[in-house]
């Protein structure tokens, strides 16, 4: 949690004046977001979030996010509309970084994932897919295969301070999936980071999907695999199958799997639970003293690593194939 | 900037359940304020600030906190306003930890003080101290003559450290106080934390006070003098004297001063800069290591306590008495 600039009122008035929007009337630092500075923002037009890029957001790939979100907006899917100011662009610029007025989305994120929640994401992310079908622009996955080596390269042997012979694990796993990585498989916009705090409910019905900034172009099935990871383990470690039956039958309702698709699902889990082991490593390796973020614990998705290691077929997952 | 305690969604909708405030629509930790966790909580009846009281307020000191509030709101001073839950107590318990929710106030603090800005602060400090003259209620201020004393004992030489002999500087400093500090003078509730943070404007405005957490009985003109230090100092250190006696007319344009509150602001705002340097340096010395609170430069208000020493009469202030 995390605001990292501070927006001063007179400079706020006027960054609004260049919207239709009217007057400021309060505007609050959000304790949410690891990434951006986000604030509340009420104007006499309505509620809105404005979100000040900071600098892990690569500026070139806010064009793809912010005609994202309008695509995705306009075809139904309930995630910010990004606000344009008079002269139509929505991303702009205050306090010396990008910055974007999006739309607010009412709901609340789970923090205890009961099984509704699990067939909630499973609907709503089949329906991000078909909604991304007809978007135009692309974006590479920056953290697939090549990103891992990347990440693997720059932790190295430091890997060991945190479990001994984690290092090894690591290369070991990752000379596994560039042999097994399946290539056939349909492809579009993937979120990439469909985790419970980007997932908003009212009841027990997802009212918003948020921060797309991870979203880029990659197998679909890639996407379901990160939610298996991200919605159906227990905090004790445990993995719940029936969980993971109502994301996955969830998905199917809406967008069918390829018999492919469904039988690649154990080896896509093990790359999203690397990709997420990965990052984690690098952040607690070098995580400054004093940051406002707090670490998250790389082992926990060594674990979830594991678990796909041993399942034998899909049916660990709760499909009947 | 800080939220302490994450507020489970189910926790919270339970919570609801005890108010006439319908569903929650949502409710987002806000990274404002150092003592409590606030969230800005919508829900179908309006938008509110919930608080999760954390350790550093006294659990037996919030009903006074919070009849304040009732009572200043009541006179049509624009604060929090307590919401009461069906059982009419608004002071209840969420997360383990004594929780309220207040009414929210439109407005951003100002980052950059403008002339108008104190005068606004002057008149509705005077406002909120004619306000708190019915409240039968009171408080011993904590951070007075002898919480200064207690923080000079705990602190000790250590303050050496943040600047060669301001140690010996504080003690002496602390002696002169005890002599010279005033006994007579009008009593009553004081806000005694009246920074920019804590006011709202909207345009030229005052829309809202808040942060009531440090309020007390005490001297009123003391809580004038803390206005001095928050607001009538550039960041380079200089004295707007400009400032200054906006603030204090407009002060006296609600509430008159008498003679002897005039002639003792000196030697108040000697104790307001040194009951801030005071916390500030305590702070400093026991700052957690990655703690998520900025820590704040106790030498900015002893360098103010030097300016205040340095003050031969009150026409330093801008006054012609």
């Amino acid at each position: 949690m995390a605001v990292y600039t501070d927006v001063p009122d007179d400079e706020l008035a006027a960054f609004l004046r260049d919207y239709d929007l009217g007057e400021v009337v309060s505007c609050k630092g959000i304790a949410e977001g690891v990434e951006n500075s986000n604030f509340l923002l009420r104007t006499e037009a309505g509620t809105f979030i404005l979100t000040l890029y900071e600098k892990r957001v690569e500026p070139r790939d806010l064009p793809f996010f912010i005609a994202l979100m309008e695509h995705l907006a306009g075809a139904g899917i309930a995630c910010p509309t990004p606000v344009k100011a008079r002269d139509g662009q929505a991303l702009r610029r205050l306090c010396g970084r990008p910055a974007a007025i999006v739309g607010f989305l009412e709901g609340l994120w789970p923090r205890r994932i009961q099984p509704f929640h699990c067939a909630g994401v499973g609907n709503a992310l089949a329906r991000l897919h078909l909604a991304g079908a007809g978007f135009a622009m692309t974006r590479m996955n920056s953290l697939s295969l090549e990103g891992w080596k990347h990440l693997e390269n720059v932790t190295g042997d430091r890997a060991d301070q945190v479990q001994a012979g984690l290092a090894a694990e690591i290369r070991n796993e990752l000379d596994r999936l560039a042999h097994e990585w399946p290539r056939d498989l349909p492809t579009g916009v993937i979120h990439a980071d469909l985790f419970p705090d980007n997932v908003f409910f009212r009841g027990e019905k997802v009212s918003g999907l948020i921060d797309f900034y991870f979203a880029c172009t990659d197998l679909l099935a890639y996407d379901l695999a990160i939610c298996l990871n991200a919605w159906c383990f227990e905090s004790d470690g445990s993995f719940n199958v029936t969980k993971a039956k109502l994301l996955i039958a969830a998905y199917r309702a809406v967008r069918p799997l390829q018999e492919e698709e469904l039988q690649a699902l154990p080896v896509l889990a093990r790359g999203s639970a690397l990709r997420f082991l990965l990052t984690r490593l690098y952040d607690w390796l070098n995580h400054p003293p004093g940051a406002l973020v707090q670490r998250k614990d790389p082992l926990e998705y060594w674990r979830k690593l594991r678990f796909h290691r041993s399942v034998a077929n899909v049916a660990a997952y709760g499909i009947e194939s």
